[in-house]
């Protein structure tokens, strides 16, 4: 048995033992043929932990599914892109409770086993003439993880899928897009299942520290939605004794855990709203894992350090003043920066460098950035994109 | 005598008794004639105040600023643009002090009353060589002050100016454009002066209470530069005894210092990058005040809305979305917003509303939002810019 995780390819949701995907074209938003509807299923009853967005403004579908995660337990979610349910008041809790009824009915559940995703427009009640009467010709199976990865995408222009293996045990996962909003909304959602036999608690601290340095790490545009949520399901099929936190089964859940998120938060920023490049940020000789987190999220967030990306442009000032306003303690004097592993500043001074080698650098699909604060040994890497003025078009092309 | 303030027309930093300006063309990065270099000077010694950046990372004028500020008293100020003097280590701080001399002989002056304040590129020594030469063919007269406003811009597109006039003093100003980053680096610089009576330890307050409603509530991209400045410098010539805090007379400094302050503000949000129309977010009904700063500035730096803007496109889910991630307390239920006036939420609903008509508000040169959190009676107001492709454009297009 192997304990590093191994990456199954064309793999997703319903590689791990248990789990059951499927998805319909119901036209909400988008016109058929295009997927826009569907369901997880789980073959029994299920492990299930979430992590939900910090936004004050919670959508429909997340404060219900708050509510029935309570137990710690889920069987199933009913799933929909082209409207978000977000600001909807209390008929759009009304329309959430009557798409799991509805899902529960047709896969003969409890509906308190039945969670609810919604990813789209705010502020528009869910079309449910249209959902109701879609929902029953879902038919989850094991092949239906792609087909329900493409029915969650909404300005996405790729679905993002991954599956990892580790020692006897598979998780997959599906994601949509951060920061991606079109016409007005912005959803990150992604689902992880896994047939591994963890504990309630143990899968839920596991999913908090995953999402910390994968999802969490990720800014597309420093928008955070009202839907945004990250879900795991564990079916216990892999079988064996239960894993706890630390043992080496449970370092190794972790592991896996951790590279399946971080895969997934990847593609999510490389597949950003109008990008060509994918950013990554990472801070080290931090004094503190938080102040490691604040500076690589505040270089990978600012627009400024974006449009210099875009333009293949080593403006290492914009990522030392974004260091500097990011409120972490460090020193000019201190800081040591890199652009593809070539040195541009050190001691907090320009540090020469070749301009052609890093404009090549730049002109990659993937620019790495490197910052060492030299005040601790804290380390922290954050994911972005650039930003192009395709970007400023998609978010402003509205049809009123 | 009035207490109100009343604007000057065509006024400026010498607008007040006892101050002079003026400004040459050094060719410090700019192709002359364009001016680059310029000195602020006042005919007696002044009480001066100023606020300057939180980046951790402080360019060298900042620095040399901070010290010689610790008495409250200044007699002038030298001032470039082209480069910011920041991140240029031990030898930047040699040539800011290097300025200051100069400038001082020059003005017959001890180089402790001299300050120094720098703007544009960061990461590249000053050329000390064309600098030094070209400051002693700056003649300070009470004509320069609007020279003086031309030789600090970089990306700006127009120079900012204001005088107000109030209870037999003046208030004189001049500003440059914040997050302007051209080719890179962002500095918000505003110099006032005064020839009010006002005690040091009230200036310094009051120039605090007035930044903390202006030029701290204007958001351009979010990123905040290592130069930021904003001094003040009070003759006293107007006479009477001296203003204080807590008196009518101080009052109307306040009101009058405030309203300098917000015109130029408005100014620099109107003149962002690539913008094309100025934003003003106000937030009323907060718990808090800080919270009422919170939402107003967390709103109008959204790229999602600033976007929309751009596009006239009536979303305001983003504006919602942008809220509720502000950290400020706040219940979807109490949300009350409009946009030019006209109501799109109440009780956190979509209200319904004539959309040709707020297209047509978002297609003004100044869009005003209005949110009404209903948790309290604090409120804010923050202006910002829309986000154009042009704002791209402008940060990516560096010639390496």
């Amino acid at each position: 048995m192997k304990t590093q995780p191994e990456f199954v390819p064309s793999g997703g949701i319903t590689s791990p033992g248990g789990f059951l995907a499927g998805a319909v074209s119901a036209g909400i938003k988008y016109a058929p043929p295009r997927l826009d509807l569907g369901i997880l299923l789980a073959e029994e009853d299920c492990r299930a932990a979430a992590v939900f967005t910090t936004n004050r403004i919670k959508a429909a579908p997340v404060l219900l599914n708050q509510r029935r995660l309570q137990g710690g337990r889920a069987r199933a979610v009913v799933m929909n892109s082209g409207y978000a349910n977000s600001c909807t008041g209390e008929p759009g809790m009304a329309d959430a409770v009557a798409m799991a009824e509805i899902a529960a009915k047709h896969l003969k559940l409890v509906p308190e086993a039945v969670l609810v995703a919604s990813t789209g427009v705010i502020g528009v009640r869910l079309p449910m003439e249209r959902i109701g009467p879609a929902i029953p010709r879902v038919r989850p199976s094991r092949e239906g993880g792609h087909d329900l990865a493409r029915a969650i995408m909404t300005t996405d222009t790729v679905p993002k899928e991954v599956a990892v293996r580790s020692d006897g045990f598979t998780i997959g996962g599906m994601a949509k897009g951060s920061g991606m909003i079109h016409p007005n909304l912005a959803t990150m959602l992604a689902f992880l299942t896994t047939d591994a036999n963890v504990g309630a608690d143990f899968l839920k601290k596991a999913l908090r520290k995953a999402v910390d340095v994968s999802f969490n790490m990720v800014s597309i545009d420093g928008d955070n939605s009202t839907n945004d949520m990250v879900l795991i399901m564990a079916s216990g099929q892999a079988g064996g004794s239960e894993i706890t936190a630390g043992s080496r089964r449970g370092a190794a859940f972790q592991a896996a855990l951790n590279a399946a998120c971080i895969y997934m938060a990847r593609e999510i920023a490389r597949d950003g709203e109008g990008a060509t490049k994918l950013i990554e940020v990472t801070v080290t000789g931090a004094g503190s894992l938080a102040d490691a987190r604040r500076v690589s999220r505040t270089v990978v967030g600012s627009a400024l350090v974006k449009a210099a990306v875009y333009g293949s442009d080593p403006n290492w000032g914009r990522v030392v003043a974004a260091a500097g306003r990011s409120g972490a303690a460090l020193a000019a004097e201190g800081l040591e920066l890199s652009i593809g592993g070539v040195c541009l500043v050190r001691g907090g001074c320009p540090h020469p460098f070749d301009k052609g080698q890093v404009v090549r650098l730049l002109d990659g699909r993937e620019v790495t950035i490197t910052l060492n604060l030299n005040t601790g040994r804290a380390g922290a890497t954050a994911w972005g994109c650039d930003l192009s003025p395709e970007y400023v078009t998609i978010n402003s092309d509205y049809t009123t």
